[in-house]
């Protein structure tokens, strides 16, 4: 009898040997594999569904959530929704093997520097089954081994996930171990892939706080994540109103409970007392719970007296800050105070201005009369996204394919040595 | 009475304040601050050397080697060496602010990524005090406040510089506190400023395999380093000899103590009769050791018979590890099973075989017919470097300027929402 050490472990040594194979797969291959993932998720939709079932059964005896056990549902719209995503990956450009600035040097040798995988990647992630797939088609279009541990209440569909995944590795001749689901629920199975740093090179986990804290705090391999989406959208005493009003219903309605979604709101005191009632009558018609300082209660009497732990919270709900700074300065500090550098957006039409919070405000994403919603892979033109990092190292903002690589020095010569 | 955490944590929450500061710092002011350092260095050169000495009185006290007392010490060519390498800083484009790829989007939104500082770097070194002027020189390019750790024998002579440094910062009105030596050499500081990933954004640990290691496994910060370099130069069966021959010597002989020194010498056996004796003769002749399988001792008489732990050693001495190898592709599954991913060569005429080392040889720098002494910043033409890097995440292999940087989406709409 093996312990779930060792059998995480093995699991582990496997992905690393399965890593060393990728490299040298080309672009036809790894795009066949995700066609064929696409093909399969259809031709064995029923036996799927029907562990999808499973799942969906013991969520109700667990007592999930209506909206928990709809994001758990693989409905033939959510399949078909995963074929689209699959195609969408094949038809991104393969960034393994690309040199950038291949330059000859004084003495004649040229160096360059080519994108390769970065080798084995996990995931640890709650929530909807279709990160599995998702997060397979990415690691597998930039050469990367994975291994992926979804939610306990998902483990009967991300286990037939799996199967289809492999089914299409083999069926084009490709290591089986490319990509893994954890067979367990155990959380000591997690604890110990968290120590396994000469077999994994990144750790991504996806999901509330609390799990994400759980990996940080526990990895010996470098992770990249964000705790939380804490942003804001700062109208400007040169702001156009007729641009907040849609900027802060977008920002803060338009999906509540996601990381890029509105929690705070500043308002120059110049134009506070003509901004504050238009935009908290957009709001609340929204319904939206409006928590302010005592300015803005003072400006307008729906919002309500904001308690000390409200500001920096990420409410993920129809709850949102307000606060009347003095200037930019004030803004701004605010901002560093609170924020999680996620997202930050000023409205303006103030081209110094603008240009000064593009400069000096410190998040994944500043932006100038636009949504916060657009911090998204898909959104700002990388195709697709495998998470969002507010941590500097690596990636900074949304994670796509060339985030799942790195780059090795390449150097041509001709006999070359060092004098 | 505060204690070392209390000392070191006020050090590192002072850093952190600093960093914010340089985000908007021109690259003129940045650069007068090096120009001012590098004058101060003349200037008060004779206090310096005054409090270099006491580290060298200490040194011959506790019975240091005369090699390390020469790195130890600030002769007036090390100051003018420092003096050279800060305007070379000077010299390079400042990467902060440089924006990628601005594209538009389908809906209008102007997107890009723009090069920011990774904000607070932690430096734990042992040896030569000169580090203490480079890293803080590039830390201060890259808008980077940064925190010093030096050998404890070096502690007079690091702060006398930081005094340097931080005189300079302060006459271009620059926060001080962008640039700090720890003024204590007691262990306990580093331990301590290893868990405060709240101030600290980086640690880059250069010097021996023991301080890496303990860096690494203490940090709960991202660390960049490379623990070794095993490095190995592979003699294809269409290798040109006469080519070989100086790779081999340069790689191995150039500074035998560094980490891209070469450690292993692999030999397609095709050709191991006739460039073995060749390379062996020269290789002999610098006073170099081979230690061999046993085809190669057969073949040359003048090649020892390896022990088992030979093979994947870092010997940074006048010792080479000598392995006749079947073919590529055990060349590849030694270099695999014994390098470091730090730096390997192919010496090679044969078009194909070039091709297949570069992209299926994972190291930080994969090389044809050159020498493994260029994995350096300077040789690859990043003009600087922080250190080299083994890790895949953010940096593989030399780190210059664009290592130390991150880069944050902008974007600039006219008031985009998301649909």
């Amino acid at each position: 009898m093996i312990t779930i050490e060792q059998q995480i472990s093995d699991l582990a040594r496997r992905a690393k040997v399965a890593s060393s194979s990728l490299t040298v797969l080309s672009t036809v291959t790894k795009n066949r594999v995700l066609q064929k993932v696409a093909e399969l998720l259809i031709e064995e939709k029923e036996s799927i569904q029907r562990e999808n079932e499973k799942d969906l059964v013991n969520g109700r005896q667990k007592g999930l959530s209506a909206a928990m056990l709809d994001r758990l549902r693989l409905s033939d719209t959510v399949l078909q929704s995963m074929v689209t995503a699959l195609h969408e990956v094949c038809a991104l450009p393969d960034p393994i093997g690309k040199v950038d600035d291949l330059v000859k040097r004084p003495n004649g040798l040229l160096v360059g520097r080519m994108r390769v995988p970065l080798g084995v990647i996990a995931m640890v992630y709650e929530s909807r089954p279709n990160v599995t797939v998702e997060a397979a088609a990415l690691c597998i279009k930039t050469g990367n081994a994975v291994i992926l541990r979804g939610g306990s209440e998902a483990i009967h569909s991300n286990l037939a996930l799996a199967d289809i995944l492999q089914k299409a590795l083999v069926s084009q001749q490709v290591d089986k171990d490319v990509v893994q689901v954890i067979p367990t629920t155990d959380r000591q199975a997690v604890s110990h892939l968290l120590t396994l740093e000469e077999y994994i090179d990144l750790v991504i986990p996806r999901g509330g706080e609390g799990l994400i804290r759980f990996v940080s705090q526990n990895s010996r391999i470098p992770v990249l994540k964000h705790y939380k989406g804490v942003c804001h959208l700062y109208i400007d005493k040169d702001a156009d109103v007729a641009k907040a009003v849609p900027l802060a219903i977008n920002s803060k309605t338009h999906r509540p409970g996601v990381c890029n979604a509105l929690e705070g709101l500043l308002i120059h005191e110049e134009i506070a007392a003509q901004a504050l009632p238009v935009l908290a009558t957009a709001l609340i018609d929204k319904g939206v719970e409006l928590r302010g300082c005592t300015k803005s209660t003072s400006l307008d009497k729906r919002v309500i007296k904001a308690a000390d732990s409200d500001w920096g919270t990420e409410f993920l709900d129809l709850v949102l800050c307000v606060k009347v700074v003095k200037d930019f300065e004030e803004a701004k500090a605010y901002i560093m105070k609170y924020g999680s550098q996620h997202t930050e957006s000023i409205v303006t039409e103030n081209y110094s201005t603008a240009q000064r919070f593009i400069n000096e405000i410190d998040a994944s994403a500043v932006m100038v009369n636009a949504s916060t919603r657009f911090n998204d892979g898909g959104q700002l033109g990388l195709g697709a996204e495998i998470g969002i990092s507010t941590t500097k190292l690596h990636a900074y903002g949304p994670m796509g394919l060339e985030e799942l690589t790195t780059r090795k020095f390449i150097v041509y010569g001709q006999g070359q040595v060092r004098v």
